[in-house]
């Protein structure tokens, strides 16, 4: 490709997966994982067609209550997964080399009207899903779980949904002014009937509430919630174990507030609460749900503002190549 | 209260005991919890009365060895303590519905005289013990200790002390030309016998020592020691527990030292010491002592010049927040 | 109003103006400048009767485009803004002794709804205008001028706005899908006729631009721009001596976004451009423009997350004192 | 390209010059100022054919004597020239419009041996040059000029070099064991005949010395230095006009050192020097040189890890910027 | 010493082995941990003469990656390190009276040659071990162990190495050009037999790999990995038992590296890997590893521009005390 | 010193001044600006005898009347200092060359009793003067200019007094509890008869005040006050001249308080006020004194928690090698 690279680089043969280190660093840009563009003027098939996932930013945080931040994460966190490697130490699989994977680019979104937002994402979580590729969506804020879970349960029907946070994210929210934000997308998706009954499963829950009513919101639709206590008590391999038992052959979506993590492992956040999962604990938890059927992920609330040294967007990386991997087992 | 807002607001009906997050906005001031001020202008009962709970912010830093900065502590655990809710998911209580808590202002020290320091301290400590209140103390460095204990055990008598802290806080100090600092508050409280004997619990000490006379001199007045590696061993709720066993029904004053955490979780304090307290186990360590009479607290030694992303600041706040709801389960 | 600080430290006479130095760190808490809370519990006058000026802060930054953050300033300004003094060493005027200031909270914004900020906006600032008083508004992003000169116009008839930024503020911003941000607030000013023909004074204006057709829009509105090379060449004192010969006795209103200054100065905040005012140049220029006559201010677009040292908010602090001062001088 | 945007965003007609903003929010990635990327595929004309200018990152800072870091500036700057428009507010020139830039990747470096990093330098700058382009290069530390002015010299015989630095780089560095480092490359170059006599022209000089014989080394080739005082006593537009004179018809390259500028501006680079340039006048010193027949720049020195709120990095892609809009004046 | 001083601090008895905290205020220098710096001037029996262990810097980042910056390292780790006193609570054993430690100054590494590089701390490590004192090196990057086990295995033969670290450091290494950097030692050490066969104990493994080889290649020479799900799932108690089990009475080097620690406890490091060791079992790790007979140790990758608030260098100054401790075990 | 070093670094030939920079890198350690440290247990002439400059960190700042943390910087202007070298390049004198200075290691002192602080100083500072040298101090806060001009006048009388600052330093401070602090040395001084009368020159002034009187306290002495907007007005080599020509032969004694300097090139201090000067002019306002007859000098309230990048203790090292360089001058 560049020829004088020869005196000195040696270029791997070429592979569609993932850029070498040495052709990264030739491009000097930074696509998800150093992995292809969508090729957005390919007639015909679309964007996306080919792929096995699709990975989308989406760089949005208007629905952020506390600090904002979030919209920037996808170029930081485009950034720092140029440093994960392609073979997976745990599942032994070489992952971009099982599942075709390409970066979507952004959703481009206005920032200033929450519904058509919403229907940006949704159309084009659509357009990924028309494609038989599986969405993986670098947030933003967690107002966008709404919109792609409209889009999925348009496909799927009702599905499992498996929620990391600190946050129950099924407030009222009547407070602000208006409901749909950050702190009420799984309302939302619960009364909406976008999830199947008994099957959303909310693990790290830990934030103080305004009232008790809060935390029985997601009960009367059979949620079950893990607090953070019992992720403690039990490990997150148990909690894993326990989720995977549930959810069984059915169609998952998972949806990671990087919240859910403890601020000193992830300090780049808006809505930070202490006594949260250690780094390893988050990374171990999506491990432990090798097997299912993961049909969409998404990653939010990442403020690099906030960040030190990248901490929290290197964090943010591999929790998405955990996510990648959960489909790539189920390729390979 | 304010017109306007009804045109997007729903603001809740008044409750006196912390305003909703939309007052809050409104105010834009910064006590404690969103709780309502002391009034100091009252005339007769002072500013203090009616209140089970008074925080004072002392803002004193001028007993520091190494790092100073804690004295700017209080501004900006008001700011982030507003992010707590009154509903505590563990033990589920309303916190500020059950207890009457009050932001009480801060002690108004000036900050060149460490003896009249203490004597202010403990006259303030004095005026809220008066008024039936227990008080919660937001350092400043840990030297703010003895006065509080002197004031606690000119009311109560002796009483015990459960301490978490990397340092004994009993060391001779005498290398600094003045034995009053913040490494040697705890050694003239055992000295003084403000602390019944056998009732100083220390927790979480780890620091390496000048000599191993250090570590004795809390064990001839029966301290119980529980250092990092045995809290590791016995976990911290066995640790909660037996700490809950040996106090009983005693008085229990609690000293909170944010370096007993890791600077991980912790960074904002001036003498970080590697090896210490996830804010998990903070957290739980305090939850686990559920039922103690709890007649006073402390959160001492968070210095925000050297926090990152507050999260320094939000973890006092919780852990102050869980200290209140030890008090808070008393009155329920 | 507390027996035991008449041990140390030495309380000054009451003054209704300015808590002293010692009554603020007695209170804890952090109103702009020290000043007295509006009353918002007071019958029959409302909160802002009696005061020359009501700070406000709006804690907004939906308008934002690129880096948000904006909405935290108030609380950031609100306790930087305790350590500014009474008297003005330049013009030589106890400010808050001449000046009845009072910070009226904030305006109590659903973060999520533009359409609901810009008529909140406008009923607060209007209310303040009501009682007599001269709004200073603590942003929040841009956008908030729009609705904040509507109140204005709509009681004085069209004004005179100086705008100190890097921007024009008149871009088209379709491409945003929406037209009504933090980059088109003076020119839906201009359309709506807010402004005066020929009273629109644009200083420091220095980002490159999208084409030429957006420095044309505000020059067929008459607008008189001082683009920053022009502000070198004469220097801020000349400037503001012409700007103060064109305005002669209209009403001013002043509009300062805080990118007008140079990031080394200035780094908290959204939209940077090297290349602009020195903190010395910024103040002094609002010092030449004493003699006008300032009917409302702003000060916006500071982003604490983005902020080091708190310089930016210091600055900000300072920035608004001058402001202050030029409605005291009037007063003298 | 998308056609959900159509809802919302109103994309503008395909232009080659520049990505809208619109553009760039969909695709996510970061060339330099949303620019084309060089195309590595193509066959026949090479990846630079019909290119005006070429931006090159070289992220390479084995070079550097005191505090690294230079070699990951490509990624940062890219990320932050995003937000430089395409119309010049001073020049009033569409500089994209005009000038056909490309972002030709990173010269694709192995980090472990400078002699080969800068023979691939050499290559990849002759082969921009071969082009008919004029390069850009982006680094990296300060070393990598000597390769390019060995390109540059070689296509056009000994150039002007216009020097702009807190050092003179013509130090002996053999205390470092090597004589090829970041203070060095204009000795050789002067050595090396690579700068035609006489035409050296340094620009903010002003570090202390190891001894008088530093600042005698130029002189013997006729450099002309202008130190930061000579700066400060003729001004920025003084000492243009003095250069521009001086350079008359010749082909000039640009060096561009950031720590020329003073640490308040650009605390992101490896070996500040307090006292330099503020960012205004850096502008205006480029800004002067309208006219001059550049024929290749370089800014280096930029080192991310050390900069704050990324004020650095904005500098760095506005003086590139600069650049830019020399070589565009030329082909207006 | 110092005739003042006896007006209010009581300067203890003479000490040889590391000032006390007021001799350290008193000389305002920074060796690490307060120990007598090598007497350079020292006629005859050379620096080292007659010390137990002798402390290295070596200020070098020529062999890294991604992120350089360790150069830095020793001068803020001694800096740091000041504040760790000599009785070490958990072995309860004075380690600077029990072990004559000194500070060696750094190794004098004229930074842009890496084959010099790696005489010079070959050479150096052996004069060290010639004086009969063990080696601690404080680093620079990871690619000095390699010279470091060089001279170790010219005066031991083929050595155990106990190595810490998210990375197997074997990687092939010839994409960059060259297969001597900080991410090869380990291979070139296997390949050239300076470790006994069997006798490299890999923990902490965690970082995704190119391919499946990667992880093979120590394998071959009977390397014993613990990857970190392994560490978790065992306890560091468990490892470390295991380890001193397999290596017995043999001597043993101990290489460590910071990445091994999660980013949260360790920000400042080129080369972060989420999802690792707590400061905590770090700590425990090394302490379980009493009664082996360490012949030397470096720790290295430790990144001051990337840390905050000296978090880092605290924990790198631990955990040398931790080695030290180690060393000063098999003294007493 | 090494033989090692002689394969690869050159070693000057030994010069008693300044070490050279691969010296520096050998020692690893940082006295200020590489000198030579004090020799503490040289018998009979005491430790600074022979010098012509003695260097003396003073590690406090318990007279800070808001942040605290200039006692930490004598440890860093120490490690910044290393990088400044012996030839000025102004002055054209090679400063350590013909100035015999030492680093005379710390005042060492017990931080909780302002009143043995001041004596310590006073001592320190007195025993300097009794060796012949000139002191130069490096606070540590600005109190500590009192005892300093106590040990200053002792020996020579009244003296002149420079003092660069944001603040008179002359206010009343009762209102702390305790008139000897960080705002109020000056007017001791004056109080006390330690300045002539006529000889306190002030410069860079300009923060707000608590009333008029503060500014008129030093007026009764005779100060001559250049407030900031002066200095612009006059240009920092203007008020050079003036205060040049009104000292004349004096004894001149420079008290330099880096907050006279703007926040945005001097973060790190703890009372930071916008509007001051710039490095540049700093720097050249000590260059403009050139001829004065220095006596003394310190370097105040640089504060390195709250620094970035080091830029405040760059900037402290070569304010400091101004003063060194006065010093030389009228040694040349």
């Amino acid at each position: 490709m560049n020829e004088n690279t020869s005196v000195a680089l040696r270029l791997p043969a070429p592979r569609p997966a993932q850029q070498s280190a040495a052709e990264y660093l030739r491009h000097g840009q930074t696509p998800f994982f150093r992995l292809p563009m969508a090729d957005f003027e390919r007639p015909g098939a679309g964007p996306y067609a080919g792929a096995d996932a699709v990975l989308l930013g989406v760089p949005y945080d208007g629905g952020a209550t506390y600090q904002p931040g979030a919209r920037l994460a996808p170029y930081h966190v485009r950034r720092t997964s140029a440093f994960v490697q392609p073979f997976h130490p745990f599942h032994e699989i070489d992952v971009f080399g099982t599942l075709a994977a390409i970066d979507g680019g952004n959703v481009a979104i206005p920032p200033f009207d929450p519904e058509i937002v919403r229907h940006l994402v949704q159309t084009e979580v659509a357009r990924v899903l028309a494609a038989g590729a599986t969405p993986f969506l670098v947030g933003g804020d967690h107002s966008i779980v709404l919109p792609a879970l409209r889009a999925i349960a348009s496909r799927h029907g009702p599905v499992t949904v498996v929620h990391v946070d600190a946050h129950h994210d099924t407030s009222d929210g009547e407070v602000w002014g208006n409901d749909f934000h950050h702190g009420t997308p799984l309302r939302h998706a619960l009364e909406e009937g976008l999830i199947e009954r008994g099957q959303l499963h909310q693990i790290g829950i830990r934030a103080s509430l305004g009232s008790a009513d809060e935390a029985a919101f997601g009960l009367e639709y059979g949620a079950r919630v893990y607090p953070m206590d019992e992720v403690v008590a039990h490990g997150v391999e148990g909690i894993a174990a326990e989720v995977r038992r549930a959810v069984g052959l059915r169609n998952v979506y998972l949806t990671f507030d990087v919240d859910a993590i403890d601020p000193a492992y992830a300090p780049g956040t808006g809505t930070p609460v202490p006594g949260g999962l250690s780094s390893r604990e988050a990374i171990a938890l999506l491990r432990g749900l090798a097997g299912i059927n993961l049909i969409g992920m998404d990653l939010v609330e990442v403020a690099p503002s906030l960040d030190h040294a990248d901490v929290t967007c290197h964090l943010a990386a591999h929790l998405l190549y955990e996510g990648l991997a959960l489909a790539a087992l189920r390729l390979a």
